[in-house]
This record gives C-alpha cells, sequence and structure tokens, in this order.
C-alpha cells in the first residue's frame, strides 16, 4: 500500500561521530528525492565484542536497517556475523559494507571499489610498474587489492609492524591477481622510492593528530606519482611536498566520495551522482576548515589554513 | 558539523505491516523538509518474549532511534523495559510511544491524548453524563482514560472479560478523575444503552474480519452519540446504522490521526500540521477502499463500497 519505501542505513564504528559519511549519503538522497535517513552509531569499547556486535547486527536487521557501512575496529570482527561475502571480502578479511536483503545480510568491500575509481579517476595513465604502498592495516589491505587488481606488477609494502605485511600478502596471495609482493623494512624505505613509479599512503602519518609525513620527502622525484588515502586534512604534508617537487598527487577525497556513492549504491539500489557528492564533499570539508577545496579533476594543495 | 539531524522512528508490534501511520508520518515529515524515516517492524511470536524486546529496545536506542510507537500485543509488556514513563502511562499500565532522549527512554500515551483530540474536533459540545463504553482491551483502557479526563460523569463499561473490565477500573482509580464506574455485563447492554448519552466502541467488531454490529443497532436514538475508535473500514456497520437514525457519529479516523500527530511531535519536537495529516489519511483509506473519504468535521457514512 505505501506506495514508497524508506530506507535506513548507519554506520558502526569507534569515533565515527565526525565522519562526513552520513551527510554525504544523507545529501544524495535528498537530491533523489528518497526517504533515506543514515544514522552514525558510535561504539564504546564495551560495545566491541563479537557477541554484542552479533546481537546488535541482529537486532539491525530485525529493526528494518537496509544496510550498514562498518568501520575501524570492527571491519575484521564482523565478516564471520554475516551470512554472505563478496569475493573480496573472502579474500581481504574485512568488510566496510553490509547490505541487509530479505533478512539476510551480504558483506562488501567499497573501500576496495572506492580507491579504485579514485585512481582511475585522478591518476588514470600512471606508470603501474612498481609501486610502493605505506601501511599493511585495513586501509592499506584494501588498497593493495585495489592497485593488484588496477595492474601494479611490483607491490612493494612497507609497515613497522612485520606480521601485519605478512598478513596483507597471505590475502593477496588468495587472490587471482598476478603482482608481485616485496615487503621492506623500513630502512628499506628510501631505497624503494628510489626506483618506484608511484607511491601511496595507506599509513595514519598526515592526518590530523599525526603529524610529519611517511616518508623523507626529499627523496620524491618529479617523474613519480604520489597518492595519500587521508583525507584530513586533504591536502597532507606529504601531498604538499610531492606536488611542489612535481609530482601527479591524488588526495583521499576521491576515496572517501567513490566508497560512500558505491556504498549508496549498493544500499538503495540507485545510481549516485557522483560529481554531486565531490561538491558536497568539498563543501563540507571547506565548512570543517574553513576554506579548503578539493577539484577531483586536478587535486592540488590546499591553502596553509590549518593548525 | 552536520547541520541537519535526521531523525529515526519505527513501530514495534505483530501484524504492523498494513499499518498507516508509518506513511502519515513520513508525509508529514517530507512536508517539513525533515530527513525522517519510520519504519514498521512486524514482529512474530518468537520475537515477543520480554527479553527479546529488552534486547530489541536496548539495541533500537544503540543504533540511533529517536522513538517508537509501540502497538498490540506489547503495550503492556514494554512498561517495565523503559526508564520512565509518564503518569498517564503509569495509570494504565500501556504505553504506544516512547522518545529516546540522551539514551534513556520514556513511555507516552498518544492513544489516550489522540481519542481526546479527536473527541474534541468531532463531538466538542456532547453530553458527557452518562457514558457506555465497549470493550475493556487496551485500547478500552485508553479511551475509557481520555473519557474520565474529559469530564464523563459515570462510565458503564461493558467486556465478555469480566477480568479486563476490573483491571480497567483499577487503572482508573489510581486517576484523580472524579468518575463513577459501573461495569456492564453482556446481557445488561441493551439496558446501559437506553439511558446513557453516549456510546463508545473500542471492541474490535465491526473492523475488517470481525463482522457485525458490536450492539444491537434497533436501540439506538437520534439524542445518542456514538463513537467509534475502528478505523478499518471508517465507516463501521454501527457508526452506518447510528447515523441513518439520525445520531451524532465520530469515526476512528480522528484517534488515529491525533494519535500519529501527537507522536510525530513527541519524537521529532516540530507541530505536526493536522489538517495536511487528514488529507493524508484521507487519501491513504481512499487508496486502500477505491474511494470511502472521511471529513473530520462532519463525519458521515461512505459510499457502500466495502466487501
Amino acid at each position: 500500500m505505501n506506495a514508497r519505501r524508506s530506507i535506513l542505513a548507519g554506520l558502526l564504528g569507534r569515533g565515527v561521530g565526525p565522519s562526513l559519511t552520513p551527510e554525504l549519503h544523507e545529501r544524495e538522497a535528498v537530491r533523489q528525492g528518497l526517504r533515506y535517513v543514515y544514522k552514525a552509531v558510535d561504539l564504546d569499547d564495551g560495545q566491541l565484542d563479537p557477541d554484542h556486535l552479533r546481537e546488535l547486527l541482529g537486532s539491525a536487521v530485525e529493526l528494518g536497517f537496509d544496510g550498514l557501512n562498518v568501520t575501524h575496529p570492527i571491519k575484521q570482527a564482523i565478516v564471520p556475523l554475516v551470512d554472505q561475502v563478496s569475493p573480496e571480502v573472502a579474500a581481504i578479511g574485512a568488510l566496510n559494507t553490509i547490505v541487509v536483503s530479505d533478512g539476510r545480510t551480504f558483506g562488501h568491500n567499497s573501500d576496495v571499489t572506492g580507491f579504485t575509481a579514485a585512481f582511475r579517476d585522478g591518476l588514470p595513465d600512471v606508470d603501474l610498474g612498481e609501486v610502493l604502498l605505506l601501511g599493511a592495516g585495513g586501509a592499506g589491505t584494501a588498497v593493495a587489492h585495489a592497485l593488484a587488481a588496477l595492474g601494479v606488477r611490483r607491490l612493494l609494502i612497507a609497515d613497522p609492524d612485520v606480521q601485519r605485511v605478512r598478513t596483507l600478502v597471505d590475502s593477496l596471495r588468495r587472490t587471482p591477481h598476478e603482482v608481485q609482493l616485496d615487503p621492506v623494512v623500513p630502512h628499506g624505505v628510501p631505497l624503494a622510492l628510489a626506483h618506484v613509479a608511484g607511491l601511496v599512503n595507506a599509513s595514519p602519518v598526515g592526518m590530523t593528530g599525526h603529524p610529519g609525513t611517511p616518508v623523507d620527502t626529499s627523496g620524491l622525484r618529479p617523474d613519480l606519482w604520489v597518492a595519500d588515502i587521508v583525507y584530513r586534512p586533504l591536502f597532507t604534508a606529504l601531498l604538499r611536498d610531492a606536488h611542489a617537487r612535481g609530482c601527479r598527487t591524488l588526495s583521499g577525497a576521491g576515496m572517501a566520495v567513490h566508497q560512500a556513492a558505491d556504498t549508496f549504491e549498493l544500499i538503495t539500489g540507485h545510481p549516485a551522482h557522483r560529481d554531486a557528492m565531490f561538491g558536497d564533499f568539498d563543501e563540507l570539508v571547506a565548512a570543517e576548515t574553513g576554506g579548503d577545496r578539493h577539484t577531483p579533476e586536478a587535486p592540488a594543495p590546499g591553502p596553509p589554513t590549518r593548525k
């Protein structure tokens, strides 16, 4: 009888209060005339144990949620709690999106698809021979799978936590991608940087609260492309230095917006207006920082308005 | 940072799929430019036990619900599960609305306020000396409390279940209302009907699936006013017969719309456009039945389009 079905989504994780994703989703829904609510659900430590997550996910299904984003620190812990997962989630062992359909839960990873789309947008024709990836955590793992699927032939992976690198390498070996994988110890990073075609930062260094650059930027050459997945701030010290040295760069905006758009499409079944979502993202970031802007086609260092 | 807070509500109960309330709420929210979703949560028998209800309510709070309607058969069972209740809920022992504020749950009963508003709209100046109430279940109890607050001096209560009548009488004795209460046994109904000023049907007789009239309508006098809280169909056999005999009548539309409006206001904090909600109700009922219409100011029997 009700001609219009309203759609309910949410984000589960710790410290999700400042996330831009709820506003990105809801603005897109308003644009499409959908009745849509996306709730940020901030979980404290007591809410993170698997039994509680199982109860919460079960209740979310009962209470009519059509989908959920899942973020740090439960992207791995939630995997065994869903009914079915995509091949990427199975390989990576982490998901960031759950779609509910007829009471069943399906896990997806739009971090992978989001980075892939952002990379195709911003660095469509760069050399994919050898790439150095900094950070083998949850984000780094999603990025590594995306890079392998994009056709990177040799991926060098640096993380101070050797076990994380090993886990990431194992996860990539479970995929059909033909990519050579080489762990890099921290003191080997400068040498690796000297011969790769591209650098991707998936470590937290450079984000608000983690100042600095993840590599010595005096080693950046103009023929190196540099991508950062950090988006707070949008123009990290790494990207600013890379830009100053003539490198092609890609900010974290693209991954943030494309993952939101991919999740929106998975949950609602409606194609997202990605250009408009980039506009919203620019506006929201500008509102946060008092002026910093991003244009997806041509990322450029922002004005030095940050603390 | 997010300038607009989206609002999430739901309806818990058995067989709530056909409820008009979600659509009434969401249409009002669209009118007000609110981001609002109201989900009908249909509970089966296995989901009705108190432990499960406690878990579900706790999860609803965690997942960001701002409020809930609660309906048959859990209006009583949910009372001990909320943090605080209104005086009406405390007296009646049943609630139909839960408002979530800062993680705490507050129980209200907008069936009472909804019937009161509907009565003031539709029968503002009728004789409140003696009123016969048919049905002492959950709805009957809410109506009885509303009638007592409206100033009825003597309330005669008929229900085949003597225990329900006793419980209802006890609940009214916990209020400050000065109303004389008289249980009526089934075979005493015709005699009672002969001398009361008004009749209210709060039994299911007359609703779709329960055909017939709750009293022998040959006993209806033109100076009797007759209210029915059934709204499917909107014009019950009782109301049609009463109208034909010259009685003033009140359909169940007013209570349905005013309780939805009251709950909307409690959950959102925004005044509801009640006239517009009546318009929506008319449209939704017409869409269900293929033409039946209601005007709150002048309820009139609809065309005989029902099965």
